[in-house]
């Protein structure tokens, strides 16, 4: 089964590249993952516009989601897991036979209705926000963590 | 009223490091927070003696407890707050009348009894179980947003 951490726009500082990239990397040996931002939006859209910046970013967002059969949304309204439960889930889409699953980290406003159309499911990484950016290291840790915890492997820190 | 972040043992990634600083930094405007890192322990003790450690630990992790009156330590088990109830916690140590407030990141194995005893209160980020090194960016990223919550200022990212 295929995995990707889909970001919206570039990340802004070379630390939190260097966590995810940290990883992702060790990520490769449990078979397919892939990290991907999607290009950052033209500077004309006005940050009091956030509902075109949402939109412009679903485009973007639309072309990584082709192929993916099951996708899910990082959302802070989405449901908790802790981690045991969140690697079950994905042994779960698994054994269901999806091909392509893929998490959605989307843009500071969020989600343009489009894409909330297509998601499959939500999931929030609990009850604190986060900058957006700063999420995507938690997520990818939780997916790596997942991957470890299914295998039966030791966590390799940190 | 003086805030620190008190974790155990040297932070092991560059990233990580960066990660902190970036958060600590922009923290210094709005009074005294302090991050440290206990020294690590000597390699003497194995990682399967973990009492050992724990209680090596809370002999480093004492010195830098002096003169504090509420300490809280972050543990998986804590109470679990959203962003906006964490700061109003804050808020409320500070009406309480505390000086020094530390926040208190356990290495791998845990608390040493003689450091549970201490504590006010504990903390968990949320469900998510992460790694220790990590858990300090969340930790002062938070404390970071809930200063700029209490002031009402807009939030800087990333």
């Amino acid at each position: 089964m295929q995995i990707s951490l889909i970001a919206t726009g570039k990340t802004n500082a070379k630390w939190i590249e260097e966590g995810i990239e940290n990883y992702s990397k060790r990520m490769s040996r449990y078979g397919k993952f892939k990290y991907v931002e999607t290009p950052n939006l033209k500077s004309k859209f006005s940050k009091a516009d956030s509902k075109t910046v949402m939109k412009e970013e679903a485009v973007l967002q639309a072309k990584f989601l082709k192929g993916v059969d099951h996708l899910i949304l990082l959302d802070e309204r989405g449901k908790i897991y802790d981690s045991i439960e969140f690697s079950k889930h994905i042994e779960k889409l698994q054994v269901r036979g999806f091909r392509h699953v893929a998490f959605l980290i989307g843009g500071p406003y969020g989600f343009d209705p489009s894409i909330r159309e297509q998601a499959n499911a939500t999931w929030a990484l609990g009850p604190l926000t986060f900058p957006h950016h700063l999420i995507r290291i938690f997520a990818v840790e939780q997916i790596y963590r997942a991957q470890t915890l299914l295998k039966g492997e030791p966590y390799h820190h940190p």
